[in-house]
Formats: structure tokens, sequence, C-alpha cells
């Protein structure tokens, strides 16, 4: 992003502990004294957060992949415009748990073809990536486990098993060789406060 | 459509008959013995329905039009590939109220510099037209007593004022210049049962 403010976002399977190292790193920073936003994705603005109860919930074969596509990409541009835009521009550090990388895994291990579609849209309707991204790297069947013990109602994802999400987690380590300026990998197999402890040490030095 | 069925639409503001006119033409079609599927937009599929939800409710400014034209797309994509396509490939005649037009005019309207965003993303997602599309075209004022008094509470565009529907009723007639062999205006100024004659007549000449 071109704005004035930092634009962070968390990446990683389902129980990876990404969502926990996004509020621990937003936690950090306004006790630094900085103007955080921390948001999610699907969803982070109120529209958003509609479009995610349609792509989380209910049966895995709800949507076909591009209208899953579509839906989430509908879903983003309203966070963009009503979220992350607006704060990024007022100079604030936002800390988004997943962003459009989510899309090119997610989309692109269910079906390889895909990700031209993916690729076009994110160029037609998005545009923009984030400075800098955290893969919370982890054994997936750990985190598997981690995921479903939580019995949030948002399984659909969780539900395609353990094979698609091995899948997923060789998904987020090729995107840090396909963006190596942006996106890199933190191991996830650690205590949280050592982990957030990493990726403080590494916003820190994209800051200096 | 290259499909054995044979995919026909109808376009107007809301209040002008149309949906009237689409039963009345699927009503004749199966008297005749014909498959029909009669449909519509947005919706007509169980996931397109849910969509067509955050669609049509809610405050007129709840989404951007960018947002708005991916929700049509995703909800539009979803009634091809459950509804649409499945009944043209079987043979049958699908009547839908509403089609992509909508989208064209509609956003069209709301903001010209739109129609490249929205002639893309049809390009890159839905890629197909109705063999047939009829216009039911009527006074904007007095379609637009008529869609209010219905009081749906789906009116989040008839909320937008006469202005807009007059706007869309010239979007409407500017679509039969574009698309010439596709594209009909019916005068929606006459009795339900004469335009059904006219529409029927129509549809028979487009067979034989």
């Amino acid at each position: 992003m071109t704005a004035p403010g930092l634009f962070i976002s968390f990446e990683g399977i389902d129980g990876s502990g990404k969502s926990t190292q996004a509020r621990l790193l937003a936690d950090l920073l306004r006790d630094q004294g900085r103007d955080v936003v921390a948001t999610r994705e699907p969803g982070g603005a109120p529209g958003a957060e509609a479009i995610r109860r349609l792509l989380v919930e209910g049966d895995p074969a709800r949507w076909s992949a591009e209208t899953e596509i579509l839906l989430f990409n509908a879903a983003r541009r309203d966070h963009l415009e009503r979220t992350i835009r607006p704060a990024l521009e007022r100079g604030a550090v936002v800390v988004s748990d997943r962003f459009a990388d989510s899309t090119r895994v997610y989309q692109g291990v269910a079906r390889a073809s895909l990700r031209p579609l993916v690729d076009r849209l994110h160029d037609l309707v998005i545009g923009v990536e984030p400075d800098l991204t955290f893969v919370i790297d982890m054994d997936a069947r750990a985190a598997l486990a981690r995921g479903l013990a939580r019995r949030s109602g948002e399984d659909r994802f969780e539900e395609l098993g353990l094979g698609f999400q091995e899948s997923l987690r060789a998904g987020f380590l090729a995107l840090a060789r396909e963006y190596p300026d942006r996106v890199q990998i933190i191991d996830g197999a650690r205590a949280p406060d050592d982990i957030a402890q990493d990726v403080a040490g590494r916003v820190a030095a994209h800051l200096a």
C-alpha cells in the first residue's frame, strides 16, 4: 500500500495460532501508543461479516469454487473500502487475520486451474497487498485437532480433512517463495509468547 | 447459449409488470407441454437467494457499487450453475425474471464508469447471454407507484427515487440498441393479457 499507515496480515491454516498472534501483535503495538485496527477476513466490516456467514457456515459443497471466489472478493472489497483503506489513510497500523493470500492458497489447492481467475479478480477489484505478511506455520494434524476442538460452528473448511489441510500448509509455504519481499514464515510450534516476540522483532525491523 | 434448451429473460424497471409477464409466459409454455423452469435474479438457486437477501434488503448505501457488482455476479454464477445450465442441457425453456442486463443497466446508471468492470466480470465468470430478452417498457412514475405499493420489504432500489427510475428506463431502452438481435422492447402500457399475447407471438416466431 502507498497510504501512510502499515498493513500487516497473518496467514496460515486454521488452528495454526495465527489469530492469537494477530491479537498479540495488535495489543503490543497499542501498548506502544500506536493507532491499531485489528481486523479479519472474511469479514472486518458489517457487510463483509454478513458475506462471511454465507462462506463459513453450511455444507462444504454449498458453493462452487468460482462462486466462492466471487464472494471472497466481494467481502474483501467491502473490508478494504470500509475498514482497511480509511485506517491506512489516517496512518494507522492494520493487523488483519487473513487477506488475499488465503484465497490464493485455499482456491489454488481446491483446483490449481483456478489461480488465473483468482489473480484476475484480485487485479480487477482489490489491487493491493499487505506491506508485511506472516505465515504461522505448523504441523497440519496438530492444527486441525486444535481447530476442530474450538467447535466454532465455522468448520466448513476444516471438515474437508487432513489431506486438504496438508495441501494448504504447502500452499502457504509456497507463497513465501512467490512473494519473498513480503511474506515471512514463522515457526508456529513454539510457546505463543515466543512466537509473539519473534513477530514483534520482525515488525520493529520493518519499521526501522 | 449453445445448449439444446431456450433461455428467455425479462427485463425492465420494478413495477413494469415484467414478473407478471415472465409468469404468464412460463404458464403458457407449460400448457403447450414444454419443460419450463421459471426463475429470477438475483436468486434462482438456494445459495443465490441467500445472496439476494444481502442485495435487496437494508440501507441503499449498504454496499459500494463495486461490491454490489461482485455480489450480483456471485449470485448469477450460482444461478447459472445450479439452475439455468442444467435446465438448458436437458432441453428445457428457462424463463428468468432479470439476468445480466439488469446489472449492466443498474450499475451503468449508478456510475457510467462502472460499465467496463461489469463487462469484464461478466466475461470472466458468466460468459453467456439469453437467447431472447424482453424489456417491458413503461412510464417510470407509474411503475414506481406500482412497485412501492407492493411493500415487499425489498425496496432498496425503488427508494433511490423517480429520477433514478427514469434513468433506468432509458438504460433498458439503450440495451435494445446495443443488442438488437437479442433484446426486444415490449410496450407495457397495455392490459397484461394483451402484453402476454404479444410476447407469446414473438416467442413462437423465434421458435419457428
